[in-house]
């Protein structure tokens, strides 16, 4: 996978190191000198384990959280995939910005930072706390080209990149995906197809929930995109380009940058799973550093974790994207730290072991 | 189910009220309003309506939050069916009166309370935090006999309700169920074929980790304690005295307390959800003031909950008890009061719906 790819890639990839075997040994031992059974908590100690292994300290500090959110729009809205219209994705950009979001209120919740990213918005938008970094206003229509071109795709993953890079240097130790963009489980279902090896039947849901005319629509639509768009499906950015979002391919970009700052990025649901597989495709060694943290009601979600190799935590029947089942994994993150740092030992408290 | 229940039951029972609609109708008009597909926050939408319902508050105010961790002992230990030695439990109490242990820690986290009782330990225990209401020490050999009379299972449930109605009194506003007694997977296990019908195969775990041969021995032992023991499986009340566990019936106490206090009730895994099927079939009408928190890895959970009519939210392969999962489900509970009160609505943020 890791052949033929484009120079900056290529870079990104070269420091993207494997998890430091020593810190997950450490780790282990003491979760193993905690009181409780060997292995009972199971995916927090999962957790605990795979933040020594990416931070490469066995009790790791993680306190600096952020929510990447990327914003883009998609030609494809033209066909009438989405029960929502098209504006949509600028309106929520300013109330991500107003702090009115679902994701904003379970960001508080969680002490994390919410960082939006206009990476291809189809309407101008200027804000103070806005990332503006568009590429172009919006994809082409898959169903009838490609979505953008190679370049214009490995522009948004050096877009996720380097907000990644701005944010570490400021003490993100955390990061995880979100984003919004009206019509975009069309993309990334198109995507799980290419990539996965899905059917359309298996792969195309609801999204923000449409009907059983429109979902049939919709699958015609993918098959059209599929069709039309002869990706390869060995060629991960192919499939980006050609099938993807701007905001899809941006988090790529944040995968790929959190895994070359050894730090931990929590994968949100349907959308952001697409960007991981990608990310997974292009440079395997990315795949460590990610945590799955929902299972999405959309269908289809639970093959495209398998695909990553990854578990969800939260199965919560959410189907909202921007973030919100990622912010919410952030308290089990915590939790993970918390009980390696102040549970008692089975010698400290004077228990019995087996 | 009703009919047949002992005067202290009857008290209680009578006390707990349907779920308040027209707050349940008031939360799902604000749901609907906020600035996402209807619907999409799946079940944190569920649970702010379960919220509503249960305090009949529209914006419930749920900051006051306890774990209750009822203790008590097993005589069935004697037959050899867990990995740690019963002296574990009085142990492990004391490591939750000086905060040591994983509950404590996600308590904390999540800002919540713990309760310990002790309603059953075969030890003499003291400490200023200790709720010391033993009525026996530890339960007799269910392989051999009853594990209590029927009075001292009364007595251990009045014992969870007068706990809960403490804490009410004090301002606790949401309960868990959090547990310790070494050996208590083989009474809850027993309780499951009794009263939901499912086969020793399909009941009996691994517990805190044993092998596969002491996991055959202890399906022999719970197949002779239902022998010896022949339970009316049309009254809960004769399976939780001749199969259960004091803390297990403290736990029924617990749940029907928070009904009738119109307080939720978070449950936990295996050994909560032995209480929590029992008291739904006990008094039925208790049964929409629960909520599951986490799927255990302990092997009939998932069955258990299906009985019981809940589905849980965590999926984290946790085994452990004490009360962990239902304590990390404390923070879902806030995150959609928090949503409830703090995102925008389509018209405030001026965004377009469907």
């Amino acid at each position: 996978m890791t052949t033929n790819l484009p120079s900056e890639i290529q870079e990104i990839a070269s420091r993207i190191r494997p998890l430091d075997e020593e810190a997950i040994r450490a780790a282990q031992a003491r979760l193993d000198s905690l009181t409780k059974p060997p292995g009972s908590l199971g995916k927090l100690e999962a957790a605990a384990r795979q933040a020594a292994g990416v931070t490469g300290e066995a009790m790791p500090e993680l306190s600096r959280k952020a929510v990447i959110v990327m914003a883009g729009d998609h030609g494809v809205c033209e066909e009438g995939v989405s029960a929502f219209p098209p504006e949509v994705t600028a309106q929520m950009v300013l109330n991500f910005l107003h702090g009115g979001a679902a994701v904003n209120v379970l960001a508080r919740h969680a002490g994390a930072d919410v960082v939006c990213v206009d990476v291809g918005v189809n309407a101008d938008l200027s804000h103070p706390r806005l990332v503006a970094r568009k590429i172009r206003r919006g994809t082409g229509n898959i169903a009838r080209g490609p979505a953008m071109s190679r370049d214009e795709a490995i522009a948004a993953i050096r877009v996720g990149c380097d907000v990644v890079a701005e944010l570490a240097a400021a003490g993100t130790r955390v990061f995880a995906t979100g984003e919004m963009g009206i019509g975009n489980t069309t993309p990334s279902a198109a995507i799980l197809i290419a990539l996965g090896g899905l059917t359309p039947e298996q792969a195309v849901g609801r999204g923000t929930g449409i009907d059983d005319a429109r979902l049939l629509h919709k699958r015609g639509v993918v098959e059209r995109a599929l069709a039309v768009n002869a990706v390869d499906p060995r060629d991960p950015l192919d499939a980006l380009a050609k099938l993807g979002g701007l905001e899809i391919a941006g988090l790529v970009g944040v995968i790929l940058g959190a895994a070359a700052h050894r730090a931990l990025v929590v994968v949100d649901g349907f959308i952001s799973s697409a960007a991981a597989l990608v990310a997974s495709r292009l440079v395997p060694a990315c795949a460590p550093y990610m945590l799955a943290s929902h299972l999405s009601l959309e269908q289809g979600h639970g093959s495209m974790l398998e695909a990553i190799g990854l578990s969800p935590m939260i199965h919560m029947d959410m189907r909202l994207g921007e973030g919100t089942g990622a912010v919410l994994a952030f308290h089990f993150l915590d939790a993970a730290v918390r009980l390696m740092g102040e549970m008692a030992t089975f010698e400290s408290a004077g228990v019995s072991q087996q």
